[in-house]
Order: structure tokens, then sequence, then C-alpha cells
């Protein structure tokens, strides 16, 4: 990989991502000014990831908003792969996502793709069953972001009752779809799984699954990792031939891990911040893991100042734990004249995420006796 | 096509089929007499089809009578691919089933395969609900041909209650499937769709389902039309893999239709008997259409006789309406020595057939109310 590239699919992501040429590379929309505008006159207020750019690019979200205006209220619709434990990043589109369905008092379909995880798992020896525990214990860390189960209706792909509804529009859309149009989109050569070719059809079900359910076409709006982009892609070529809108599609940004230059990962266990971690852990893995934008010596960091765009204390206050515009600029300034040291950033930082993740476990336990509730019953 | 070459897959039939020859090339074994002499030890009795080679091959049928013998029961797995209404033809694996079933008291699972028939359909507009219309009217047929709903169990692809465990049971063998090897045995290209790559791992699932819900293995017998082969050489390799048996095959001739040398067909309706057909339609179709091995003239029919061999009536009486052998012994002699005119022969065909779906169409009125008890319930 020459210096500057990046990979950006929905199973590898790897690289410095260049956000702006991604929108040219996948053909996407940047989030502009008048469009932020725009959702502010509904909203009242931007959230912060979208005022940060956190969330950054867009598919036809002035035609959603044209179709909201005119009183054609949409639906909300996001997911989570569940390969493992949850790290903060994966909650980052749900806590977005919570506050659009607050702000625009819409319904949300939450997919968890147990399916997707096994059938690209690389282990031959994978059982489904673990990818199911996994999105039953995922879907605790999500009912935990604050959703209300009145709006908010979980689809796990392998449960009977939900596969049961999913896999009869899933052929639907399969129908619809080559290989060799699979193979461009997702990269999938002949010694992919067949279960791998067809996923794609399944992911694409909750975007149209309510308007079968209600009788009716209701606009879809996904707020989504860019990395998902690709299937999306897919199935808004398709859903209109099956007399379905195409879904709005709205990008977030994958926010860097705590090493340098990489994601959050289950593999280096000390790059992400679990869901489940405890406070010991949290300090001992941000004290000593965190990349610092610090310089080497006190003496230096005091006359040159530290590097917050490339600290991932830094970071992570800003796409995530401090929504404070004010409190923001100033821990930038503050870092970047070299006021602020390393160590004292990454205690404001632990002290964050800390707070965070007690209030956070404490509600995923509350979540055990919750889980019936947002489990879809046609 | 050059003379003699033929073409069996599941999706196609063509050419006079050579089954000896279709033997050595799917590398199946022939029933031999041994084995039938092993059948009969536990029905008492050969069924016609089986004493006339219309089952004529088979694999791993000696390790099912060893695993029987052993006190191990086998369950039946047998399908229907609903492309549209029924005809006689479609009727033969499923009779010889019931006398299977019948004389080994075993449990019977049939598959309606509308994700199939939507999935494989040449029309870009094909609707799955037409499918799934076709495949409830096809089990009026099946059940006509006598089960016990209390043995029998019907699993409808795309009906959600069945979909939903199927699917979660397909996917496991989706994982270890190949593009290639579906490509390698089924003729599949790049510009197939997704659906049809899939769809093998669906029809794959009954043959260990059983074996799931009852938390044991247990083998499986499966009658299929031979040109059904290739999907179960396929699963016979994966499901060892996931922790179940082989399905042992028994493998049924391709029955030709009225017309010389084709198959009955929906694409030219007066080939087939169509179960729904009146008496009058029978006896026009046979009478004009039922291609005849009589001589061109009353004269030379006398002196040199027919050729019983090639007439569409006396084959459909030996493989399916004239279970006594020394009656057909008898109208194949007549009719080879021109004793028996083809007009008379026509005529027995006819009578046995009005007076089948007499029976039959009464027999499936009543299935109306019965469907619901076919229906597995889980």
């Amino acid at each position: 990989m020459a210096k500057q590239e990046f990979v950006v699919t929905p199973w590898e992501v790897k690289g410095k991502i260049d956000y702006s040429k991604l929108i040219k590379e996948f053909g996407t929309a940047p989030l502009t000014p008048e469009l932020l505008k725009r959702i502010q006159k509904h909203t009242g207020e931007l959230h912060y990831m979208l005022k940060r750019g956190i969330f950054f690019s867009h598919r036809d979200l002035n035609w959603l908003l044209d179709e909201y205006e005119k009183g054609n209220k949409f639906f909300l619709y996001t997911g989570r792969g569940p390969s493992g434990k949850m790290h903060i990043g994966h909650l980052v589109p749900f806590i977005f996502t919570k506050w659009l369905q607050d702000k625009f008092g819409v319904e949300l379909w939450i997919q968890f793709t147990d399916d997707e995880k096994f059938l690209f798992s690389k282990d031959p020896e994978a059982k489904l069953e673990t990818y199911t525990g996994y999105a039953l214990e995922n879907a605790l860390d999500v009912i935990a972001a604050g959703f209300d189960h009145k709006k908010t209706h979980f689809l796990l792909d392998s449960k009977p009752e939900h596969a049961g509804i999913m896999y009869r529009e899933a052929i639907k859309v399969a129908k619809r779809l080559t290989a060799s149009t699979a193979k461009a989109a997702f990269g999938f050569e002949d010694s992919f799984n067949v279960g791998e070719f067809f996923y794609t059809s399944m992911q694409a079900v909750p975007a149209f699954l309510p308007s079968v359910l209600k009788g009716k076409n209701i606009p879809c709006l996904i707020p989504l990792g860019v990395d998902q982009d690709p299937h999306f892609r897919v199935s808004r070529d398709i859903l209109p031939k099956l007399g379905f809108y195409k879904p709005a599609l709205l990008h977030g940004k994958l926010i860097a891990g705590l090493l340098e230059g990489g994601k959050m990962s289950a593999s280096i266990p000390h790059s992400a911040i679990w869901l489940t971690d405890t406070e010991k852990e949290v300090r001992e893995k941000i004290t000593k893991h965190a990349f610092s934008g610090g310089r080497d010596t006190l003496e230096e960091h005091r006359k040159y100042g530290g590097n917050p765009d490339a600290d991932a204390s830094f970071q992570w206050l800003y796409s995530f734990f401090e929504p404070d515009d004010k409190k923001i600029q100033k821990i930038y300034a503050d870092y970047k004249s070299g006021k602020m040291l390393t160590k004292e950033l990454k205690e404001i930082f632990i002290e964050k995420v800390v707070a965070f993740l007690k209030k956070h476990q404490a509600a995923r336990e509350k979540a055990r006796n919750q889980l019936d509730k947002f489990m879809y019953r046609g």
C-alpha cells in the first residue's frame, strides 16, 4: 500500500482515509452548510456530530427532506454486524441515530446481522450461534443508548420470526442482482461462498420492509458508517425496480482507535475502549496506549505545543465525548499552545470515558429485561 | 445437439435420455436385483415402479438399509418446484413416495420451492406470489396422492414460519459452498442472480432439518427425479461437515410426454395430461396427440404389429396406470403382435386416466380443508 492510499469496503478499512476523496470515489454528496441549515430548520439545533463533520456525506437527503416537508415522514434504519463485543466506536452511529429519531419523531429499525458475520467469518468451524450470541449482547449496548422501544424495532437476521419475514423479501432483491454486479460492488471472487453473494439482499430488506408491512411506500433514511455504502449503492439500484423509494443515506466517518493510524480492533485489544471495560482498564489503556500528539519532552511541549489533530484522546473528545463547542475549542487551543499537557488531556478523556461507561453499563444491565420489547413482532 | 445426445440438469431436460449412461455420468449406482430383494425383505412386495425400473438408480441405499436394520429409522424427503399446475408426470414420485412411507412407516417432509421457481424464472417481472399460489394449488394435488397428515410435513420456502427455520440452517450450508462449486455443479455463470447461487442451500435443508429439530442425527432418503441429483451431490458433500448423514437418494426416470421425444410441458399444453383436465380434454388429447407406435394402415398394423416401446399410451400404462404385471404384459404382447390396434390401446389409456383423474380430482377438492394440517408447525 503506497502512502496516502486507503481502502474502505464493508469488510476492510485500512490506511488514513481521505474523506473528500472518498466522496468523489463513492459518488456521494457532501453535507453542505445549506443542507445542515435545512436539517436545523426541523431539529431546532444541530447535533455536534453534524457540526463537526463526523457525519459528513449523504445520498438523497434533499429528496428525503422534500418528502418530510410534504408530510411524508421517513423511517430510520441502521444496523450492527455482531462480530464480537462492542467498543465506543460502534456506538457512534447509534447515538446520532437516537438524536435523529428524537428530533424527527420517527420509527427506527435496527438490523443485527449475525448471518453476515457468520458467512464472512474466515473460520471454517465458525458457528452461527456464536454470532447470534454476540448480537443479543450487542443489542443490550444498543438499548443502553436510550432508544424508545415503542418506536424502535430490532431485527435479528437468524431469528426464525425475523428471518421468515425477511427471506421472502430478500429473494426479490436477489433476483435483480447478478453475481457479476456483486463481484464488482464488493470485490467478491468465485472462491467466496454463495451465502456471501446472497447476503446483501438480506441487508437491503429493512430499507423497504416497513413499506411492505404498512402496504404503502415510506421513505427511508439510513445513518451508517461510510464503509457500508457499497451495500446500499446496490440496493438503491434495485429497490425502485421493486416499487420502493431509494433509501437516503447519511454517512459517518470511521473514527480511529487509540493507536496510531488504526481503528479500534478486536485483534488488538488495547486499540479499543470496550463498552464493558472497567475504570481500571480504561485508565491503563488510555494512559499507556492512546496515541499522543504531545512532544517528546515537557520542555518541547510547553515551547512548541501539541498536535490535537493527531491525538487520539482529543479526537475522541471531539467526535464523541465533549459535545460542548466552547469546551472542546478551549481544549484544542490549550493543547495546541502547549498550555495543556498530554497527561492533562488524557485525564479529561479518562474522566469522560469512565463517566460515560458507568452510566452505559448501568443502562446495559437494565436493558436485559427490555430486550423482548425491542424485538419486532409481526 | 447431435443425435443420441441428451441434457439432464435441474433446470433443463432434453433429448432421449440414456439412463445407463446417466448412471455413469452422474456417478450413481444402479438399483440391482440384489438391492430390490433387500427392499422387498422389508416391504413384503415390490412396487411396480421398482420392478419396472421407473426408479432405477440410487446413492447409499445399502447404507440406509443397514441403518434401518439396526433400528435407525430414516425419514423421507421429496419436493415440488411449483412452476405452474401439475401434470400426471409430476405425480409419479409422490405416488412412489407414499408407498415407501406406508411400507417403512416413516415420516415424510415435502418441500415446495416457490423461491426456486421465482428466482430461476426468466421473466424479470415475475412475482414471488405467483409461485406461492402455484405451490398452494400443487399442495392439493400432493395431498390427493393419499398422504397421512400425521406423518407428513409440508415446507413452503417463502412461508415466513418455514423460511424462518430454514434460512438459519441454509446459511450453514451456504458457508460451505463456494460460487465456483455452484458454477461447476449447476452450470451457473456470473450473469446468474445471487439468489440462484444461494438457492441450493435452501433445498439442502429438509435433508437435515428433522435431525436439527429432534436433536439427533436421522438418516434421510430422498426419492427424486434424476434431474435433481446435482443439488444433492452438492449437499451430500456438505452435510457431513455439519455433522449430519449424507442423504441417500433414489432416482426416478423422467417419463416422456404425449408427444414424440418430449416431456410433458406447460409450453405445449397438449403434450401433457394435467391433473385438472376434464374427461373431454383427456379423450381429445390422447386421441389426437398421444404419439403412437402403430403402423400407418390397419393392414400393416395387423401384419407387422405395433411398437409399444415407442408408444406414449403404452409407456404411461407401463410406468403409472397399469400396476398389474399380467395385464401390462398382455397389452404389450397384443400390441406388438398387431392383435391390439392403436385405437384400442388408446381407449385403455383413456379409461385409466379418466378413472384416475375422477378419483384424484375428488380427493383434491377434499384436500382444501386439510392443507393446514399438512403445513409444518414448529
